[in-house]
């Protein structure tokens, strides 16, 4: 149990972890700070805390645990204006996408006497702002810890002790390591994603249009992916910028032998491509990070379109 | 209502023809025709027609309405196998991804005195087989008819009742423009979701491993859509080359852009990006073809990770 919560930022991820905690009894006291006066009343109207601010130094006063869950690009200002009201002892952290650069915006600016252990749940929606969290977010996802060598071990436990009372897997990790997985796993796909949702905003209306209508065969999940919020994704390309590069070269790569593939009409290599990336599919069925249902148990006959 | 209807072919699209048929009572006599006899077995065992067979000149004698349901890459063969056997005034479509090829491949064996009428039906999942099949798949989806100038407009039209029958919105249209719209809808997207499946298959083992177990960050997204059947997505890509090319190309050079992006820090562009592509989403959700649940509706905390 934690005494004093302070939560930074309180969208789609710092509301989920409100609701949480609360649900789970995992602090007594929770204080929301954001900059926006607007958020702010969202967060009140919904009762997610105990003590609103729009002051982070205000909120952190006397917390145990800090987490930062604004846009990784707002960390190094927010670490200056917390950084002299911080409680010795107290436990910073974070639930930004990139770590490597998070380490290097904040750290500078700890006191020695605070511990800071970043974080980073695996978890999301495509909504954002206070109203789109929920309790159950982060239940059985993984939370990735990277503490710099050194950190005090009882702190690391006691935050992993945290996530996994909001019902989260969590692992420990080199921060420049997990960056470059996670530019595989979610950075490049989202850019992936982003672009050809940008190609097809580009045709001309009509067939624009006529896309929109037939999203169904491929694209609209690819919309999905491509309507989580601008802010935070163009902060994650910003700071891992080398690893989005690396993993990014790689897939091109691959994409013009691809490219060539069709373009010889090589139907062995293309065939030979799409089985092979069955298995990988099966083994994240098998490690419980989807469903095997049809179309991610979409209801079908549900929806109704416009009429023409 | 269908005198009688045979169905060459009876994968996820074919079966569920036929139970959607079925249960509309929209066919008098269903003839089901596969190459494999394993496949007619499982068929049969489901109970999907009222006459099995692997001779598809056999199932197509005496039907009003001639679908093939197979792999676009066996329509030649088939199309001179069943020429002979069709009956005078017979509409014979298909249900193909791609429409120029098609037709150039299936008109020229096809008798003056029947109704070559080719058909697209916008739904799936990435399941393939008989079993995988289900009566409401075509719901609210779409099914494009791409007939030939001078085709027969009554063959038309009882096509589109027949489609209608099993729930789908019918639109007619040109098969080469159908081919460009898809190409950008669904085939583009398969091959960049493959791509980038295949990049990670060609990680090393144990970073490999952590993408599986973090896919939940944006990746097996991409697997579903890079699920579906290997030998269909060869055949649209051996088919539809020069659509595919055209719209990859434009892809790869937006892709260039964001790439330099990235590179260069420009965050602006980035967000302005990522902003713009939120309006599509918002029209196809609009336009019913996707629900706005977060996660297309996903169950949290349903699945259980293994243990590690």
């Amino acid at each position: 149990m934690i005494e004093k919560l302070a939560l930074i930022g309180i969208g789609l991820i710092g509301s989920s972890i409100a609701r949480g905690a609360r649900a789970a009894g995992l602090a007594r006291t929770i204080a929301i700070a954001t900059r926006r006066e607007e958020t702010l009343a969202e967060a009140r109207a919904l009762g997610l805390g105990d003590i609103y601010t729009t002051d982070a130094a205000e909120a952190v006063e006397g917390a145990d645990l800090v987490i930062l869950c604004s846009p990784v690009g707002t960390y190094e200002t927010i670490a200056r204006q917390i950084a002299g009201a911080l409680k010795p002892g107290a436990i910073v952290s974070d639930v930004g996408s990139v770590k490597a650069h998070v380490i290097a915006s904040i750290a500078p600016h700890m006191p020695d006497n605070v511990h800071l252990v970043p974080g980073h749940p695996l978890a999301g929606t495509e909504h954002s702002g206070p109203s789109a969290g929920f309790a159950d977010l982060f239940q059985n996802r993984w939370c990735v810890l990277t503490p710099t060598e050194g950190t005090d071990p009882e702190a690391v436990e006691t935050l992993s002790a945290f996530w996994r009372g909001l019902g989260s897997n969590v692992e420990i990790m080199e921060a420049g390591h997990h960056d470059l997985v996670l530019a595989i796993t979610s950075h490049v796909p989202h850019l992936v994603a982003y672009n050809i949702v940008g190609t097809v905003a580009d045709l001309e209306a009509h067939t624009q249009s006529e896309v929109i209508k037939f999203s169904a065969s491929g694209f609209r999940d690819f919309t999905r992916i491509a309507a989580s919020d601008p802010v935070m994704w163009r902060d994650v390309f910003l700071t891992n910028r080398d690893a989005v590069l690396e993993m990014l070269g790689r897939f091109l790569e691959d994409l013009s032998v691809l490219q060539r593939a069709v373009r010889m009409g090589d139907g062995e290599a293309l065939e030979a491509l799409f089985t092979r990336t069955r298995a990988i599919r099966r083994s994240i069925i098998a490690a419980g990070q989807e469903t095997a249902a049809p179309d991610f148990g979409r209801q079908h006959g549900a929806a109704k379109p416009d009429a023409e």
